[in-house]
């Protein structure tokens, strides 16, 4: 290892860094092509049926040796088979989403799997804890896609959920470069789970219309909205203006969830339909400016980080205080 | 000096720490409070009718030999009236909010004032540099009290408008302790500007009921809103949650602002009415426990800023990656 804590110790990887699993963009190329790179690459099941998500993982174990997970979002029909195909093919860590984590991770533990689970809160945090988890991500209210009511920051969210567990907690949300891996660790978090700039990975099966129109994105491009159904953080496209308009104006749960329609991410994210699709990014996409191989982007992030630290050390200090 | 940068050059304080000027908060004794434990003070005018910023800022130079500034809302009627009184007072430090930072700069510095913006996107932090601005304030959406509608947060809005801007950065929004000052300093900011935690100083003029539930409230306590007239984060108390009900059943600005009314926010955090005025508070609220004099505040928080360097100082670095 090339950072010894308690995330690349659990996870056995050589770099804190992990790249979420995310609908439409982490199938197995993005996930190993990361933990070759000496992170933690995870299938984003949340988008597979149970035999795609089989075959994404027979794939991922055919590309790389090291350690990489699948993340589960537990709100699906076919959840059972899903947990099957994981415990079948002895996938090492699974991260759950969504949903109670006290419904499956005792099981889970119970196969063999490391079990980690994503909150935006301090309370969820310490249930995770106590359902047995491993770890945590603490997601902030910057990041992409489905997200939290309490709309918590990262800022403020790492330092609560790092005071409420004693499990170790990896930070995301709003984490692109090098400089913020370095807040969140200062936040106290001992890792970081970064979605959005590996969304724009050469490796995400993400649209290249979808990579080109973060690369183009500026500052305020998201906004967080459909807090009626399940908040959502959303690129600002003819279609997230909008309905998040029609929310605006107080339409009711129902009329949302029917303007929204089905299969409006895989129509956005993954088949490109800049205009009518829903494309789900973080506020970093604003800091996003190139296409790059998920290799490279682990190296410089890492290697921002390090040249962070070096910074803070030589901070101008005259005595203490 | 104590710590020598940019920005404790530019104030000639100690400690890149920076008390927020604050409605209804911070009057003199705050201000002078935060500027004699070497900090710097800042007097809200934001509340203040003229010839009453005139007393605090007497009251100020009385009470302490150290650098202080005034916060002043560029929004009000009388205006000119506060401009000159801070400059015939001789006031050494203004900090400006809201408005075109092109309309009184100029003026400000050419009176010998040091003059610096707060503001919420690296668009405007670029204007405030073209204007003439010596530093700017960078304040995310976690931020208590008014706030930008782009809703960047402080984890996203800091490497942004540092790489947009060459005059020093102080980071507000999500700052309440030493691992996040730490944070911002990691995301690029020389000082950090913090609110809410003074609020409930001994020294505030905050009324003890509203300084009772910052230390009562948990996460989740604070919910930004009233976006169609000035998005303002508040605490969820009574008159919130109705009136934020209201706005998601879409009410028009023009109802909003009715129900809105006159005077609720010196109702609810200066005469201390809990359920129907109006409390401006940030996330951090929730990380909000004790009610303690300004100086002890400064203090432990500069401890746990030391104290973070030293911890990622040792971070397990085994080589280079």
């Amino acid at each position: 290892m090339l950072f010894e804590n308690r995330i690349t110790s659990l996870f056995k990887i050589d770099l804190p860094i992990i790249q979420a699993g995310m609908v439409w963009a982490s199938g197995w190329e993005l996930a190993s092509a990361v933990s070759n790179a000496g992170g933690l690459g995870i299938i984003g099941a949340g988008s597979m049926y149970p035999e795609v998500l089989r075959t994404h993982i027979q794939k991922t174990k055919a590309a790389t040796h090291k350690p990489y997970a699948v993340n589960l979002p537990m709100l699906y029909p076919d959840l059972q088979a899903h947990i099957n195909i994981i415990i079948e093919e002895k996938v090492p860590i699974v991260f759950t989403s969504a949903g109670n984590p006290k419904t499956w991770t005792a099981s889970l533990k119970a196969a063999g799997c490391i079990v980690v689970h994503v909150v935006s809160s301090a309370q969820f945090a310490l249930k995770a804890e106590v359902a047995g988890c491993d770890a945590v991500v603490a997601e902030g209210f910057e990041a992409g896609g489905h997200n939290g009511r309490e709309e918590t920051t990262t800022m403020v969210l790492i330092p609560m959920v790092h005071k409420a567990v004693k499990i170790p907690v990896i930070a995301a949300g709003g984490i692109a470069n090098g400089a913020q891996m370095l807040a969140a660790f200062a936040l106290g978090a001992e890792g970081v789970q970064i979605g959005s700039r590996f969304v724009c990975s050469t490796e995400a099966s993400s649209h290249i219309h979808f990579k080109n129109a973060i690369t183009e994105s500026k500052e305020g491009a998201t906004e967080l909205g459909l807090k009626s159904l399940a908040p959502v953080r959303l690129l600002k496209n003819k279609f997230a203006v909008e309905i998040l308009a029609f929310e605006k104006q107080g339409a009711s749960k129902e009329a949302l969830a029917e303007r929204l329609g089905k299969g409006r991410a895989k129509m956005g994210m993954f088949e490109g339909d800049m205009e009518n699709g829903e494309l789900e990014i973080g506020q970093v996409t604003a800091m996003i400016d190139t296409i790059q191989p998920a290799a490279e982007i682990v190296k410089e992030i890492w290697n921002d980080f390090q040249a962070g630290v070096e910074h803070l050390k030589s901070l101008p200090f005259s005595r203490n205080f």
